[in-house]
């Protein structure tokens, strides 16, 4: 799995920050992570295949996190999409939209499933080939959710040599991949674990803004491999962030050091830092491994 | 006066050319024409004073030609406008538009003073101190509208050797500015053209898209000094053009033809054209001052 920043900028974008948007590759499958305006301009420049995307997440109805989604949706058109597209989002968004693409004469050629996010709870929204996707609340202005993605557990490799070995037919692989021992015709029991070595480790990451510090979030969010979490401001505007529903980059950091997150990608910054050095030094306090997200840079998500 | 591209690119816009956005500049002041999405980022990374826009003119509603306007209302409200915004818009689009940005729970700090255009003929629309604009009736899919941008005349500029030769008092100056001969005390006429030259040419510019070509458009932009019209596609696509509502190369320049028009800047290409020199090309057969629209490129209006 990796994640492209598209846009790192809170609500006011500069010429070095777009509006929120992330995708997410896992498995060369394509996720949205909110929409905001410049998507389609940013998924160009960052050479990212526009057709492979078949799901869209929007945490929250604020603007610079939806307002790339019309032009999106217009170029999907125009490219003569017939694939279904999925659409998660809260605040019952989907009458906003219909009335808005009808409004300008927009009729898609293709079918839009929506799936409304709601409750105070962790819940599956999705379960495909390679993943599972989960939502949760966060505590914002308006109804707001995370996301979490969790690889699926795959199967366990064969060693090569073991077939050779023990004489093990094609047909017996699949079960033994499963788990299963195998019984040779014999009748001897060759344990699993002499034939098979581990998979590897299924990755997670999980996608937190907007959002104020709350207690419960860390639990929501627990060991995930690579947390996104929103961090609008430094330090000492704890006050201004709680009031305006976001969080500093050291509460960032205490959500990932109680999650025991492996890696916090911070972004989401006010516009008021050109540079965000401090922000990712005074999160690095609390949780080391911490980086600043950078437009168009690729992060690898990796097994901790 | 001069015009900076934001954007070139018809619908489906390109690593290169963003949705349809243009800015004018005249006497420092800043008439937005059209704001499709990226508006925002492409007026801060052309380092263009976002605070200074107080008209903005939207020719129709077509997503690529609106869909920047909710970022940048936005926008301007965090930046704490107050100043009165006046939208030039088809369609009756106040409606769509308020509905639209109380679903997004964006209450604006300032008043959007909006004026519906609607009509068969040339009606003038806006009238200050440098300017004034009238709007006429395109040929599209939808309620389309040209614009053009007249300069006001200017006073007569005095001679400065003739103050002192004549001995003309300061008093008398404003009237002979605007065409009176001068009297001298002893009651002698000094002719008006003795003491004063021409003011520079009051410059026009006009704006056309989209539209498909029609004859009376020429009339519209008659003797403009620069003509920005839009051509989608090359002269072999004429019928595809005037199926979808849009103009070939050719066809823009037979318009700036006969209206003899200073210069035409051609823009707003289908993204099939990843070089645009063959439309360039195939205009200038008909009207040799043809330019091609580039992003971020500013383009002064010239006397001809």
């Amino acid at each position: 799995m990796k994640l492209t920043i598209l846009g790192s900028s809170s609500a006011l974008p500069t010429s070095e920050r777009y509006p929120s948007a992330h995708v997410l590759n896992a498995h060369e499958r394509l996720y949205l992570i909110d929409c905001g305006e410049g998507t389609q301009m940013q998924l160009r420049r960052n050479r990212i295949r526009i057709s492979g995307i078949n799901h869209i997440f929007i945490s929250h109805l604020h603007g610079d996190h939806v307002f790339g989604l019309y032009g999106l949706l217009s170029t999907f058109n125009l490219m003569n999409r017939k694939q279904p597209l999925n659409l998660y989002t809260p605040g019952n968004y989907k009458n906003i939209l219909l009335s808005h693409l009808k409004d300008f004469d927009i009729n898609l050629n293709f079918e839009l499933v929506f799936t409304d996010l709601a409750g105070r709870d962790l819940i599956e929204i999705l379960d495909d080939k390679y993943i599972t996707v989960s939502a949760f609340p966060l505590e914002h202005r308006v109804p707001t959710f995370g996301f979490i993605f969790r690889e699926k557990p795959t199967d366990r490799k064969m060693l090569k040599e073991s077939i050779d070995i023990y004489n093990i037919p094609i047909s017996a692989i699949q079960r033994i991949k499963k788990g299963d021992d195998y019984i040779t015709e014999a009748g001897d029991i060759i344990k699993n674990e002499l034939i098979t070595i581990n998979p590897p480790e299924p990755l997670s990451f999980a996608y937190c803004s907007d959002t104020k510090y709350f207690k419960r979030m860390a639990s929501f969010v627990k060991d995930v491999d690579l947390l996104y979490h929103e961090a609008t401001f430094e330090s000492s505007q704890e006050r201004l962030a709680a009031a305006t529903g976001h969080s500093t980059s050291v509460q960032a950091a205490t959500v990932a050091k109680d999650a025991g997150a492996g890696e916090l990608l911070i972004g989401h910054f006010s516009a008021r830092y050109k540079d965000i050095s401090l922000l990712v030094e005074e999160a690095r306090t609390v949780f080391p491994e911490t980086v600043g997200a950078v437009d168009g840079k690729t992060y690898e998500v990796k097994a901790f």
